[in-house]
């Protein structure tokens, strides 16, 4: 993988965008035709027009024009979570971000948190947790499988539980066993490519990120609160310990914006917002219904996950009902390491991510399959991905012989 | 100013990109011509290579060729501030978050800090420290003056602080009086309008954000910290007090982004970078030198300010060694409100800010003049103001008559 191959494939731009801007500016990083395809799982691909919204010339935050452009993030966020009146929070930052707004807003020192670990991602929002002054306990899944129900039941009766964070969102088992106990739900990787319903399902939060199923550039952190938490938030007793992540100052912002009026804490991101606004239109009241599109992540994931084991790859989730509808974590054949397929993916034009969890790091390799890529088959991202996986493997098997 | 003159106006794009685009897509909030000139203190102008770079395609943010680019921004921003070897640190946020950071990483509970009071942001930064423990004490200066030297020497010698944070860049007083002490400088509206040397002058942090003289859209916290700040930040007592803007999780992904190579903590804002990239390339190494683009910023603020002044407008800073280059604040002429001006240059196309200041709020407004609109004759944005000022008010006059 030559820094100078990767250099040159990655120049390569998006979709019809930059063959258009290619001919009007003569910016250095960018050649005509469109070959790379962003098989991470985020960021993910975008479309021409939330590119195009990412480009908006600047805008006084403070505007009318953008107060609206805001609001109808504010509502379109409530309604994809299928919530009646959750309280989102559109915030410059990373999905990280949303870890501190859980932990500092929603936990006060010295209370209990109760992290199920099922990956790499649970350990830093433990860590995130503590940082802001929580006692964590965590009840750790095998690898590939899910926290066992019995296991957070015992938890939830031994002890008072102020939240409990779940990476996955079946969250039955904690509203039933210990209701005052507010769950939160890392949702990076399945907002809007797997069905949330807030309200029906009984989440009091849920976080996620705008590069992941949103289809969005990062940089903006985005947390929906149920009520419930909001009131467990007004009822602190200690003041918040942060000052950029706090909902005291972020509430009444949040709150002008939806009523489509300015206000300031915090100069936002107002492009991103824009490019947020055009991804929430497509995906609200684009041509592909909401329903259909978690269909078509689901429909996409199983002929992926599929083909992929057809020659030898095997999944890392341990069964159908734990894995997840965006992204496919793969373990490589046996007698096959990332350095054998990763590179030819890449001369195929094809970005996928190495593997994350600490113990199995080495072991599989990660490709992202939300948004644009799965929904719009004209692209042609998934047929491409697929034959560049069982191209890139053959050439391995061949380079061995 | 009715809600539909504004959406009208607004929706006007900048410069030559939108005029090409919209031939080519048919985005729904675009027409083909330019009229608007936003001359608020950020989100200021940006350059169509700007607004390009922001619609740069997805890219993977642990991809060799995003770490070339986000070492480039590292070594420029540390160029820029005329300093050998501090340390930058590029995290998505607004500006405020570099408030958090220096609270959270370079303040211990308990710890003093002396917070030099010219302005509407000074009461927001200590209210930012004290969320972080720190013991704040304020030296007010007088509306539109700067606080006295004798009052920051007194101080200085009462009590031992661990930071003093200034709005201004004479910091002199601090360094002399109080070596040990850390100089802050909140310098959101002067990186790149106006010359800050950080080595030269012994400032060990700078703070600022995309959206002002760095000329990119806004959601890029930009803090610069001197190694001796770093030195006092890694020889805490006490664990840090934030997740997201610990510079412990962050010094190795900067050093890792230094090297051009990626590393992972949280999902860089990677369109914004590009962005950034666009725009600092352009101040570092375009067609007009640092220095002239200082000398710019002094001639085009003196040039608004006497124009302004001629007519009855009134600088809020008390002398001109105290004032601004990248933004005027303006009392309006006695007998006239924000009423009779500021729906009268939005009619001619130019957005300007209303007042901050609490005391005065309703009493003056701010106009923004950094970046491209300075740099850039050829735009006309300068004149187009001056104009629009003087007809604005003319016309008032008129109307009351």
């Amino acid at each position: 993988m030559s820094l100078s191959t990767l250099r040159n494939a990655s120049i390569k731009s998006s979709a019809s965008i930059s063959y258009a801007l290619a001919r009007i500016f003569s910016y250095p990083s960018t050649s005509p035709a469109r070959k790379m395809s962003t098989d991470i799982p985020g960021p993910i691909e975008v479309t021409d027009e939330v590119l195009f919204a990412n480009a908006h010339p600047s805008m006084s935050h403070m505007s009318p024009d953008f107060a609206l452009v805001f609001g109808d993030c504010i509502r379109m966020t409530r309604q994809l979570l299928y919530s009646k009146d959750a309280q989102p929070f559109l915030i410059a930052g990373s999905g990280t971000l949303g870890w501190d707004q859980v932990s500092a807003n929603l936990v006060e020192p010295g209370e209990n948190a109760l992290v199920l670990h099922s990956g790499y991602f649970a350990d830093s929002f433990a860590d995130c947790l503590q940082t802001y002054g929580a006692n964590v306990d965590q009840i750790k899944a095998e690898i590939g499988g899910a926290v066992k129900v019995a296991d957070i039941e015992s938890a939830l009766q031994a002890k008072k539980y102020k939240i409990v964070t779940v990476t996955h969102v079946d969250t039955s088992t904690a509203v039933l066993v210990s209701p005052d106990t507010l769950v939160v739900v890392d949702a990076v990787c399945s907002v809007a490519s797997e069905e949330i319903q807030m309200d029906a399902w009984g989440i009091d939060v849920v976080m996620t990120a705008s590069q992941k199923g949103l289809g969005t550039p990062p940089g903006l952190s985005i947390v929906i609160a149920s009520q419930k938490a909001v009131q467990v938030f007004q009822n602190r007793s200690t003041p918040v310990t942060t000052y950029y992540g706090s909902w005291k100052k972020w509430l009444p912002i949040m709150k002008a914006y939806e009523n489509n009026s300015a206000a300031y804490f915090a100069t936002p991101p107002v492009n991103l917002i824009y490019a947020f606004h055009a991804s929430l239109t497509q995906i609200m009241k684009g041509s592909v219904s909401l329903e259909q599109r978690f269909k078509l992540h689901q429909e996409v994931s199983r002929r992926i996950k599929k083909a992929a084991e057809e020659i030898g790859f095997r999944g890392v989730p341990l069964s159908e009902d734990v894995q997840a509808n965006g992204m496919s974590a793969l373990y490589y054949p046996d007698g096959f390491t990332a350095s054998d397929i990763v590179p030819r993916l890449l001369k195929k034009d094809v970005v996928v991510a190495g593997g994350l969890h600490a113990s199995i790091k080495d072991k599989y390799f990660r490709i992202g399959h939300m948004g644009a890529s799965v929904v719009d088959p004209s692209r042609g991202d998934v047929d491409k991905l697929i034959s560049a996986v069982k191209e890139s493997l053959a050439e391995a098997k061949a380079s061995k012989q």
